[in-house]
C-alpha cells in the first residue's frame, strides 16, 4: 500500500516564514506551556501574513454556493455514513503479507486520521480465522458448562437482563507490529500499529455469570469457544475471569458489529486480542488450560535460549506518534502539535515522553482526560520544527511503573525470529529537510 | 411512528418463577449493593430452570451451522457497516409533527438502543434549516473578523495544526421534548428524548483562535454564521467563547459527519444544540447581540406574565429512564435493570435518584464511571418487578445542587404554551401489569 498523505492531517502551510520566533528548544523547555502555546498559535494560523486583514475580510463578505441552495433533505429513517471527502480514512488489510485467501487474514485501524481515543465501529480492526459469520441474535445461546455447580445456557434476551457494565478498554491484536522489528517493512502507522482500536465495550461482567453457575474450587482455568468456522478457543486463568472479564454485546453505543463478534463476544481488557474470543458459544470451566493450537502454534514468544514462551496474554505499556507519522509531509517548519496514542494492558498510562532527537533528549508530554485502565490515552506535545532532519520517538510508563522499551531492550530477554508476537517497542519515525516522515525502526 | 417493542433490550423471558426471592423493596434497600446484584442476578438466568444442566449440556455439544462454514471473506479495505439484524435501530424523523418538506427538519437518535454515554456517529440526531450541504474541506473557509486586532482566515489544514483537544459533551437540541408537556404525544424515548447524543468532539478551544485575533476589549459579543442554505446565525455572549467554546472537526475518532456540521463547526458544550453552528464559515466579534431570527421569534421562552426570556442557552441539568421505556414490554416479574442517561448543561451529574412508584420514595442509583463535566452520563438501578402496576422516574441533581425538576414545577416559573422549548423535567413511565410500559408525561 502506498497510501496517499493527506495533508490536512499534518501540514498547513504557513503563508510567512518571518514571524518565526528565534526560540530553541532550551529556551522553550523554560517557558510555561500556556505561553508556549500561545506563541505556537500565533505561528500555526494560516491568515497571518501580511495582507490578510483585507483576504479575511473580503471572504467573509464572498458568500459560498452552499449558503444560496437547499441541502440533502432528511430521509425518514436513516443509519448516517461520513462524508464523500473521507473516503480514503477505511481500515485497509494488509499488503506487507498478502494473503492467497482472505478468510484468515487481518484489516487495520487508520489510526493517523483518528482524534481522540475511540474509534468508529466502522474503523475497528478484525482478525478473523474463518471469515466473519452472520449470526442471528434470536437463535444464539451461550453455554456455561463444565465444573460449576449448574450449567447456564443464555439466550441474548437473557444476557441484557442481567447488570451491565461499560467501560472503556483498549484493544490489540499481538500480532500488531510483527512486520516491523528489526528494520522497516511498512510505511504508514496504519500498518505499524493498526491492529489496535478503543472501544467503549458494554455487557456483563463475566464473574456475575459465573457466580450464578457456581464454580468447582479446582475450576482454574476457563475455556472459550465462538461459533465461527474456525471454532477459535482460547484457556484463560480463572482469576482473569473472576477480575475484569466481560461478555459483551454493546460497543460504541450500538451492539457489536458482525466481524467484531455479533451477538456477543468476550473482552479480557487488557489482553491479547485474539483471547476475547468473538461469536461466543461456550464457556467451559476445567482443571487446566487445553493448549490449544492457538495456544501452542500461535500467539508464543520465542525466548533467546531456543524455548517458547506460553500465556503472555497482557499486552505491556506502548505509545506511537500517530501524527505526524509515516508516509505523511510536514510542509514547513514552525508550530506542530505531535499527538499520539499510549496504553497498557497493566494499568493506567502514568506519563509519556516525547523524543524528537531520536532519543537524545525526552520531554515530558501533556496526557488528555480521562485517563482510564486498560484504555487509550492520548498525548500531545508542542514542537517547534526548525526546518532540519528530526527523529520523533515517544516511551510511555504505566502506574506499575513499567517503562515502555526500545527493540534492543526487548532484544536483550526475547529472541526475535519468525513472526513475533507481542511488540511494545519505541517506534522512531524520521523527518527529513523536505519534512517527509518515514519509518525508521532498527535503524537508529 | 409505532416503533415494535425491541424484546432483546427489555425482557428476558424467566423460565421458572418460583426462584423469586420474597424479599420486599425495604428488605432490598437493608443489603448491601454486592449481595443485591448477586441474588439478583440469580433471578434473571434464562437457563436456571429444572432440567436446564441437562439442555445446556446438550447445546454445548450441539455445533451450530456457523462453525461449519466459512464467514464472509475480508475486503480490501471497508467502512463496516452494522449487522443485518440491527436494521431497527435507527434514527428517525419525528412523526408528531409531519413536515411537508424535510430540509427544515430533525432525526432522532434511538436512546433505548443505546448502551453506554457514546451516540454511534450514524445515529446522533440532525437538526437542519436548510438541509446538509455537502461542502469540500479543501476549499472551505473560515474567518475571524469584527472587532478584532487582526482578522484571520483558515484553511482546514491550518486549523488542524492548532493546538487539539478532545472533550466528551452531550448534545442536546433546545425543542427535545416540546411533544411532551402536558400529555402525551408520544410513544418512545426516541421521540420524547432523541434530540439528544453524546460525543467525543475533536477540535480547537476557540480561545486558542480569538487570543491570536485579539479581541477588541469592547467586543463581548459572538456572532457565528453557518456555510448552509439557511446561513444559520446565532450570537454567543464572550464570556462562553473564552471559556469552553470548541471549533470543532472531529466526532468519535474521525471527522464529522456532513449532517453534523462537516468539515468544522462550532461546539458550545451544555447549550443548546443550536447555537453550535455547523458548516461554520464566519465568526464576527462584535459589542452586542444580533438579534437573529434564532433569537427572537425562535428559541426563545414564554413565561407567564405574557413575555418571553431571550438567550436561555443552558440546558439544564435532567435525566430520563431509556430501559425500560414507553413501547417496550417487560417479559415478566423478577430483576430488570433499570438504566438511562443523566446531563447538566451547568457542571457534572452528582447524584440520580430512582422511583418505581410514581414518586412517592425514591432511591439513589448507581452512577457509571467516567462522571464528565457536561457529559452523558449513564444509571443504574437494581429493580425487583413484583408483577403490579409501576410508574418508573428519574431524577437528577448537578454539580451546582440544581435538582431536575417536575412540569408542575417548572409550570410554577414558566408559561407552557405552543411550542415551548428547554424541557427538563422528570419523565415517568407506566408499568401495567402485563409489562407494557407507556409514557405518562401530565398524568401523574
Amino acid at each position: 500500500m502506498t497510501e496517499k498523505p493527506v495533508a490536512s492531517t499534518t501540514a498547513a502551510p504557513r503563508k510567512s516564514r518571518k514571524h518565526l520566533p528565534a526560540e530553541t528548544e532550551a529556551q522553550l523547555e523554560s517557558r510555561d506551556r500556556r505561553r508556549f502555546l500561545r506563541g505556537s498559535a500565533a505561528m500555526a494560523g494560516g491568515a497571518v501574513a501580511a495582507g490578510a486583514a483585507g483576504v479575511a475580510a473580503a471572504q467573509a463578505l464572498s458568500i459560498p454556493d452552499s449558503n444560496k441552495s437547499m441541502g440533502k433533505a432528511m430521509p425518514a429513517t436513516e443509519y448516517g455514513t461520513p462524508s464523500q471527502f473521507e473516503k480514503h480514512v477505511v481500515r485497509r488489510r494488509t499488503d506487507v503479507f498478502v494473503n492467497r485467501q482472505n478468510w484468515s487474514d487481518w484489516s487495520m485501524t487508520p489510526l493517523q486520521h483518528q482524534p481522540g481515543i475511540i474509534t468508529p465501529n466502522g474503523l475497528i480492526f478484525e482478525r478473523h480465522h474463518a471469515g466473519t459469520p452472520d449470526i442471528d441474535p434470536a437463535k444464539h445461546r451461550l453455554v456455561i458448562h463444565g465444573m460449576v455447580k449448574q450449567p447456564l445456557m443464555f439466550s441474548m434476551d437473557d444476557l441484557v437482563r442481567y447488570p451491565s457494565v461499560s467501560r472503556f478498554h483498549f484493544h490489540e491484536c499481538s500480532g500488531n507490529g510483527l512486520t516491523d522489528w528489526l528494520k522497516p517493512a511498512s510505511k504508514t502507522v496504519q500498518q505499524t500499529h493498526g491492529l489496535l482500536s478503543g472501544c467503549l465495550w458494554t455487557g456483563v461482567l463475566l464473574s456475575t455469570l459465573l457466580e450464578e453457575a457456581g464454580v468447582d474450587p479446582a475450576g482454574k482455568w476457563v475455556i472459550f469457544e465462538g461459533a465461527d468456522g474456525s471454532a477459535h478457543t482460547r484457556s484463560l486463568p480463572m482469576e482473569k475471569c473472576m477480575d475484569d472479564t466481560m461478555i459483551v454485546y454493546g460497543m460504541n453505543g450500538e451492539r457489536l458489529r458482525p466481524e467484531n463478534g455479533y451477538p456477543v463476544r468476550a473482552v479480557m481488557p487488557g489482553w491479547e486480542g485474539n483471547v476475547s474470543v468473538k461469536w461466543l458459544r461456550r464457556i467451559k470451566v476445567t482443571d487446566q488450560p487445553a493448549h490449544f493450537r492457538s495456544e501452542t502454534a500461535r500467539y508464543t514468544d520465542p525466548m533467546p535460549e531456543g524455548k517458547w514462551r506460553q500465556f503472555s496474554m497482557v499486552m505491556e505499556c506502548k505509545s506511537v506518534i500517530t501524527n505526524p507519522s509515516g508516509g505523511m509531509v510536514i510542509k514547513g517548519p514552525g508550530f506542530h502539535e505531535i499527538t499520539g496514542l499510549a496504553w497498557s494492558g497493566a494499568g493506567k498510562v502514568r506519563h509519556v515522553d516525547v523524543s524528537v532527537d531520536g532519543g537524545a533528549n525526552w520531554r515530558e508530554a501533556t496526557l488528555e482526560e480521562p485517563i482510564m485502565d486498560k484504555s487509550l490515552t492520548r498525548f500531545k506535545f508542542g514542537w517547534n520544527w526548525n526546518g532540519g532532519p528530526a527523529t520523533l520517538m515517544s516511551r510511555a510508563v504505566d502506574s506499575t511503573g513499567y517503562v515502555q522499551p526500545s527493540v534492543a531492550e526487548i532484544r536483550k530477554v526475547r529472541a526475535i525470529v519468525g513472526f513475533v508476537q507481542h511488540h511494545n517497542a519505541i517506534q522512531p519515525w524520521s523527518v527529513n529537510a523536505k519534512g517527509e516522515v518515514s519509518n525508521v525502526i532498527g535503524q537508529i
